[in-house]
């Protein structure tokens, strides 16, 4: 990545993410009214309200971090290239950048894509379906957004790579650092073919209010949030939060009543407006566009008898499986009225539940086929 | 029970519960045109439509039912008796009349009842769930009404029972019939307490179509229904929709998607309104009266910093546990304005996570108390 023929506005927004938390509004409302140019220049005047910047003005060398993004791989992605991301204008203070590393590009990879996020401290079952979800999105052309944390986010990360999906990594320190620093192999292989993404610049420790800030960018990097586990405090439910903030859709999957780990999953379906989901299938619904994926209501078997109301139940359970009974023979043995057997029977029929043979009902044993 | 009192209108109900299967819609209008004493007497004449009832107008025995009802310590129960219970009058067709096996007075223990159903074949989760959420009603005040089958029904009532709490059978088949035959001794002690309702005669027999007749009693005569466990075509869901025809609340309690058993619930949750219930508070909290039994939301310990906004996170992570910062350290270690610092510290130290001693900040080690 050469900076030679970077513009001034690239080489400002660089530097920003270098010297300005994330989310700072005051520098974003400067931002809005005078370009990064001229933000930068203010906030390296270090005057007034703006000293606040000015131990880390002394030590800002862009050249040093694009250095380093050079040498992971990175590159720098600013507001009006061609793969910035849609969706991050929704956010309240987007970021000042994107650095991304990894061969796909950002724009693309997170166009159909769904946030599958959880708890660090999962348990086996929530792993589980964090893996089966993250594979059923990506099998059906969603990439999956999530934070490579321990947990849920490895687990939805390791699922989308298992069937060759595509994955994103938003993470809360700088492209090149490794963190969790177990995560190395994993975070590899997601750049293989995905991408990892951060607004802070390269070099940049993990911190809690970076964490925050990084929930906010995965909401609103995708169609929707999925929360697969999650205590009733973890900091993965901040994450369907922002995108509820969003309005965009946000889902959770139960668990048992008994685990912990599911309590904040239930909670956000009684409390918070997440709808339950149990599959890949029901999460398509839920992020997808109008008439893409749409679902029936899942069906049983459908076995005879099973879906009746009481009077043709009460039909049904009369008929012989062989020989069968006359209408008169029906009526004295139901006590029904001739108009609700005569109902009955036509509904029975109809439903391949019953056949008439020679003026005598009887039952189908197998039901509708 | 002696009959020699009874009103034309007792014996005329008794007589239509053998005579007319429950939700005989014919019948239900006769009976609310001309009441009790003329339907049976038509009924008897066998005439024109009604000579569907001719057989079971020749086999008619009040006195030997009444005889059987009396036998097993059963009583005959009639709308406009004290003991006749609220609700009912909302069915489309509610019973004819209902016999009660039991120490308790029916009006009195469903006045305040939840219904707790689900599937017959049951998972250890489900019958483990069934019973803790019974026993936190029964301990609460509210009695559990269910429906006496294997799985869920008989983990319901035992677990009212395990607290000397009040439940009430709502059976297909007479009061006078044990079934299943397993569950004898349940409903033996059932009654000691509480007691085994019907619609149909003493000594009829339990069918498929008065098994879906006695649910909508089920959910005529509580508060509110809650599934536990049940398939996508358990017969318990149509408890819940008919639960849902009368607008009483319904709840449904969630657990593993990898369990059949659990699907019912979550399509319930997904597709039928049903609310996501985890415990015996949540659901008095659905099926209570305005004021009673209102929760919080659950919370988790309260942790230093976990729930908070990234400005006061920042500031709040780069506080030291001991000694302290002033304030132009904190700005410049932040690179916060001054005006979100001290917003910040004014936050932190009212949730009790900072202090301010000599003109210096640090963060409080253990959070609220």
């Amino acid at each position: 990545m050469t900076t030679e023929r970077w513009t001034d506005d690239r080489w400002a927004r660089a530097a920003l993410s270098r010297l300005v938390e994330p989310g700072d509004k005051a520098v974003h409302g400067m931002l809005a009214g005078h370009g990064p140019v001229e933000t930068l220049r203010r906030i390296q005047s270090a005057q007034g309200a703006l000293a606040r910047f000015a131990e880390r003005v002394r030590r800002l060398d862009v050249q040093r971090d694009v250095a380093v993004a050079e040498k992971v791989g990175a590159r720098l992605v600013v507001p009006g290239d061609g793969e910035w991301p849609a969706g991050l204008e929704d956010l309240p203070v987007p970021p000042w950048c994107l650095w991304v590393r990894g061969a796909a590009r950002l724009d693309e990879v997170v166009r159909r894509s769904v946030a599958v996020v959880g708890a660090r401290a999962a348990s086996s079952y929530g792993e589980t379906q964090a893996a089966e979800l993250a594979a059923g999105l990506a099998t059906a052309g969603w990439s999956v957004v999530s934070g490579a944390a321990y947990g849920i986010d490895g687990a939805a990360h390791r699922g989308a790579l298992a069937v060759d999906g595509l994955t994103v990594a938003v993470v809360a320190s700088g492209v090149d650092r490794v963190y969790p620093a177990a995560h190395a192999t994993l975070l590899r292989r997601i750049s293989a073919t995905g991408c990892i993404v951060s607004e802070v610049a390269p070099g940049s420790a993990p911190m809690g209010s970076r964490f925050l800030a990084r929930n906010r960018l995965i909401a609103a990097l995708t169609a929707g949030t999925v929360v697969v586990e999650a205590g009733l405090r973890s900091g993965s439910l901040q994450t369907l939060n922002r995108a509820l903030d969003l309005n965009r859709p946000v889902g959770a999957v139960p668990g048992p009543v008994t685990s912990m780990t599911s309590a904040g999953c239930h909670n956000a379906i009684r409390n918070r407006g997440a709808v339950l989901v149990t599959s890949a299938a029901e999460v398509i619904e839920l992020v997808g566009r109008v008439g893409e994926g749409a679902l029936d209501e899942p069906r049983g078997p459908v076995l005879p008898a099973d879906d009746l109301d009481p009077d043709d139940a009460r039909v049904h359970e009369t008929l012989p499986r062989s020989g069968g009974l006359d209408l008169d023979a029906l009526l004295s043995a139901t006590a029904l009225t001739p108009m609700v057997v005569l109902a009955a029977l036509a509904r029975l029929e109809e439903g391949g539940l019953a056949v008439k043979k020679d003026g005598r009902w009887r039952k189908i044993a197998s039901g509708r086929t």
